[in-house]
C-alpha cells in the first residue's frame, strides 16, 4: 500500500473545464447512460440508465424526497398515472397551446424547429444579392459570413460584404419564405411557412382508434397536483401554505432533442406545487422558493459559482404569471435553465374548477371562508441535475505523479458508497474477514466488493466512478486490533478505524446523521 | 394515557377477511389510491396513489431494490427509458403476437374480451331453445340458469331444463356468432367474430405521424434488458451468473381493467433477468428463485398462508420457455398471480440478436468461449404487492372494548414510521422538546407531527394507516429522565425508552440494524 500511504501529498488539482464529449464518453464507458435501444442504432432523444446511472438517478431522487417531503412537516407526496382523463390538458392548456413552431424543407423531408433555424439577406455594397441560413449554434454568425462571402463570389459581386443580420425563422416574411435556402440542401424554395406542432405524445386508450379515445402522456408532472388537490385536502391533514410532491417520467416530442440528456424525449420530472393563502405575500414565498432549491442543489454538491439566477421578463410571461425565475447552471454547451421557480396565481386551480365543474378549494378555520389558493411551483428534472452533478464532479488530478480521473460526487449521490478490498486474496481468513465487514456495510449502504488488483488500481475504478470511501482489511486487521484503513477519495487520504468507528464515520458521512 | 397503560390487555384481533369494496374505501378515504383524474370522471384502469399510498408504494420499490440490487453482489440495475426503438417488441414479439382475442356488439358499441364473455345453448327436452351470455364472473353460472329459465318461460317451452354448459367466446362456432347474444342488449344479431387486438399502446416520435414513426409504450420493462445486455456485460465486471433488475412504469391496454389496482392499464414493474450459463442446472436455478421470492414476500409481511404456487402446464407454455411458476396470493376476489418465475432459456437474446444483428454473448474466461447465457425471469408488478400487502394488513380488533382499525404493516413499508406526540400542546417546554425529537428522528425516517386530541385518537388514527411506533414526549420527559414513551402498533404495547435507546430501538426494528 506504499503508492498510498497516509503521507502522500494530497492531489494536485487541474480543474480543466470538461467537455461533454468527455462526459458523454464517460458515461457509456462507466455505465452511467447509453444511448436507448442501441443496438437497434438508438432512437433520437431518449436514453438508458445503466448500472451506475440509475443508481446515480436513484440516488438524486431519493435526496430530494427526503429533503422536499420527509424532512419537512408541510409537504405530502404523489405518484400521478402517466396518462390521465384527456381533459386535464385542455384545462391546462397544453392541447390548445403546447407546441413549438416548425418548419420543413419539402425537397430533403428534414423538419426544424422555426426558432432554432436562423436567417439572413446577403447584402454587397447596399444591395440584397440573396439569403444564408444557419442552425442555432455558437459558431452560426461566423458559419452566416463565410456563407455570404462565398455567394459573393459566385455571384461576382464587387463591393463591401455586410455582415448578416441574423434571425430567427419565426421572423420571416410570407414573401421570404421561397428565397430562404433550406439547410439540409443549401438552396432556397423548398422551406414551408412555420407551422404549429403539438409537444404531446399522443396515443389511444380502449379499443377504440377514434377521437374519443385519445390520450396524452404528461409532458409535465404538475397537473397530478391540481387535479388531485382536492383528494389531498380531503385525505390528509395538511393547512395552508402546504405543498404536493411528485417525482416521475414526462414526456415531450421535442423536434430538435440535443445537448446528451439535457434535452431528451422522455424525462424525469421532480415538481412541487406549493399551495399559500390568496392573500400571502407571494414575492416572499417565490423567494424562500428560489433560495430553498439553490441551497438544495449546493447541498448535493454542485458549486455555487455555476449556479445563477434569470428572471423571465415580464413582457415574455403569460397572463396570469406573477413571476418566473430560473436557477441557471454552467453547462459546457452554456448556461441554461436547470429548475423553474413560477409563481402562478390561481390559474392552474381555476382551469381545472372551470373545465371539471368542481370545487378545488380549501376550508380556512379560522375565518370559515372557502378560498382558492395560489401556486409557487419549483420544477427540475433529475437529468438536468444528473448532468450538472457529472459536470461538476469530473476532475482530473495528479496522484503521486500519475493522472486519474475523480468524480467527486457528493456521497449521497454516488452510486457505491464504499468500495471494500481485501489486500490479497489468497488469504482464507482476511478474505472472511472482509467478506463479514462487506455483509454489514451492505446492510446499510451500496457497497463494492474488489479483490483483484493492486490496491491502488482498485482505488482508481473506485475514483472514476465517483465512490466516497474505500476500506482495506488488510494483515494488521486480522493480526493485530482489527481496525481497518479507510481511504478518502479526493483528499485520497488515510485513516486507521475500528470496525464502529468505521460505521459511525461512513453514516456521519454519507447520511449525514 | 390510562386508556394505553401498559398493563392493558393486549388487542383481542377479529381476523375477519377485508372485502374490496372496504379496502377501496380505505385506499381512497385515507389517501392511498385514487381513481386517476377523478375530478374528469375517471379513467378505466389508471389510478392516482395519494400522499400515504405514494410513499408505501416507493417503500415496496425501496425493500425490493435494496435486497435484489444493493445486497447482493451479483445483480446490478438498469433505468431505461418507456419508449424504446420500435424493432425491440418486433424481435421480443410484441408487435405480432402480444393481443387478446376481442368481439364487439355493433349495437351498444361495447367491447369486450372473448374469453371472458361466456355463451352456452339452452336446452330444454333435449331441444336447443336459443343461446345466453354473461360475462366472466364467480356468479356466472348461477346467472347463465336463470337467464336459460326465463327464455324457456317466455318461449313457453316444457320439459326438463339442462344446466347450461358455459364456454368462452373464442370457443364460439361462425354460425354461432349470429345466435349468442350480446350481453349490453341481451339480444342476439350484433356480436362480432372475435379478432386479435394489440394491448400494447401506440405512439408516434417525431414530427411525422407516418408508419415510419411508430413507436410503443413498453408493456414490460424486461426488454430492456436484453437490448442492454452487451452494454452491461461491456461496462461492469459481471461474471456469469448475474442479473440485471430494473424498476418502471409499464403500459397493457387491457380491453377489461378489474380488480381495483390488481389489472390496470398503466402500471409499475420490479422485473430481474438472471443469466445463467446455457449447461447450467436451470431447474435448480428456477427452485432458487422462486424460493427467493417467496421468501422476500414474507420477509415484507404477507402471511406464509396465504401464498401458493402454480406451475404452468407444458403444453400452454411458449416453445422456448422452460417452465414457468407463478407465486400466486389469496387476494379477495380469489387465487391470483402476484409473481412469475419464468426459465425463457435464450430466447430472447437470440432474438435480439436476429434481429440486430449484434453479438449478444459472454466471454468466458475459463474456457475462452463465447456463450449466450440462459435467463431466469421473477417478474412482478408493484400494485399487485402493493394490493397483496393492504389486504394482509388489514384487521379490526377491539382495544380495551373499543373497536379500531390496524394496518399491521411491516415497519419497512409503513408510509409513516413514527408517530410523534407532545401530551399537551399548552407547554412550551414540553412541546419544544418533543420538536427537538420530532426533526431528529427525521433525519432518518419518515415521521407524523401530531398535536391535536387526546392520545388515544391519535394513536387510532396511526393505527388506521399502519404508521408502527408512536412516541409520547409527557411530563416525566421534561421533570424527570428525559425518557419518552414508546407504543407498538399491534400489541398497543408500551414501554419507556431514552432518547438514545428509543433511537436504536427504532433503527433495529425498522432497518434491522
Amino acid at each position: 500500500m506504499a503508492e498510498d500511504s497516509p503521507a502522500a501529498a494530497s492531489p494536485v488539482s487541474t480543474p480543466a473545464p470538461v467537455t461533454m464529449d468527455t462526459l458523454v464518453s464517460l458515461c457509456k464507458r462507466r455505465g452511467f447512460v447509453f444511448p436507448s435501444s442501441e443496438i437497434y442504432g438508438g432512437l433520437n432523444g431518449f436514453f438508458d440508465y445503466g448500472p451506475l446511472g440509475s443508481e446515480l438517478r436513484r440516488n438524486i431522487r431519493n435526496a430530494w424526497w427526503e429533503d422536499m417531503v420527509h424532512r419537512r412537516d408541510d409537504i405530502v407526496g404523489l405518484d400521478a398515472s402517466i396518462i390521465s382523463h384527456p381533459k386535464v390538458w385542455e384545462a391546462s392548456g397544453h392541447v390548445g397551446g403546447f407546441s413549438d413552431p416548425m418548419v420543413d424543407c419539402k425537397e430533403s423531408k428534414q423538419r426544424y424547429r422555426a426558432d432554432q433555424l436562423f436567417f439572413g439577406a446577403v447584402i454587397v455594397a447596399g444591395e440584397k444579392i440573396g439569403y444564408v441560413s444557419v442552425l442555432e449554434d455558437a459558431g452560426m454568425q461566423k458559419e452566416a459570413d463565410e456563407q455570404a462571402n462565398d455567394m459573393k463570389r459566385k455571384l461576382a459581386k464587387q463591393g463591401a460584404l455586410e455582415p448578416v443580420a441574423l434571425q430567427d425563422y419565426t421572423n420571416a416574411k410570407p414573401e421570404e419564405y421561397d428565397l430562404i435556402p433550406s439547410p439540409a440542401t443549401g438552396k432556397p424554395g423548398s422551406l414551408t411557412a412555420p407551422r404549429d406542432f403539438n409537444l404531446m405524445f399522443e396515443t389511444h386508450v380502449g379499443a377504440m382508434r377514434d377521437e374519443s379515445a385519445v390520450a396524452y402522456l404528461r409532458p409535465e408532472t404538475a397537473q397530478g397536483m391540481f387535479f388531485n388537490f382536492k383528494n389531498v385536502v380531503d385525505t390528509t391533514r395538511v393547512k395552508l401554505p402546504f405543498g404536493i410532491a411528485q417525482i416521475g417520467r414526462s414526456f415531450r416530442n421535442e423536434i430538435t432533442p440535443r445537448n446528451f440528456i439535457f434535452r431528451s424525449r422522455e424525462f424525469e420530472q421532480m415538481e412541487m406545487e406549493y399551495f399559500i393563502h390568496p392573500e400571502a405575500d407571494w414575492q416572499k414565498e417565490h423567494r424562500d422558493w428560489i433560495n430553498w432549491c439553490k441551497n438544495w442543489l449546493i447541498s448535493i454538491g454542485l458549486p455555487a459559482d455555476k449556479l445563477s439566477e434569470f428572471d423571465h421578463p415580464k413582457a415574455k410571461l403569460a397572463f396570469y404569471s406573477r413571476g418566473t425565475t430560473d436557477i441557471m447552471f454552467n453547462y459546457p454547451f452554456g448556461v441554461q435553465e436547470l429548475w423553474g421557480i413560477a409563481a402562478r396565481g390561481d390559474y392552474d386551480l381555476q382551469q381545472h374548477i372551470k373545465h371539471s365543474g368542481k370545487a378545488l378549494d380549501y376550508f380556512e378555520e379560522a375565518t370559515k371562508t372557502r378560498v382558492v389558493p395560489h401556486v409557487i411551483e419549483p420544477a427540475v428534472g433529475v437529468d438536468r441535475i444528473f448532468l450538472a452533478v457529472m459536470c461538476s464532479a469530473y476532475y482530473e488530478d495528479t496522484v503521486e505523479g500519475e493522472k486519474r480521473i475523480v468524480l467527486r460526487l457528493h456521497p449521497r449521490l454516488a452510486p457505491y458508497k464504499v468500495g471494500i478490498f481485501p489486500l490479497v486474496k489468497n488469504k482464507p481468513e482476511l478474505l472472511a474477514r472482509a467478506e463479514a465487514l462487506c455483509a454489514k456495510l451492505k446492510r446499510r449502504w451500496n457497497v463494492f466488493w474488489d479483490v483483484s488488483g493492486a490496491i491502488g488500481r482498485r482505488y482508481r475504478r473506485m475514483d472514476e466512478i465517483g465512490t466516497p470511501f474505500c476500506v482495506t482489511v488488510d494483515f494488521d486487521t486480522i493480526e493485530k486490533d482489527g481496525s481497518v484503513t479507510l481511504r478518502e477519495r479526493d483528499s485520497t487520504k488515510q485513516v486507521r478505524l475500528s470496525e464502529a468507528e468505521l460505521i459511525k464515520e461512513l453514516s456521519r458521512q454519507i447520511d449525514g446523521y
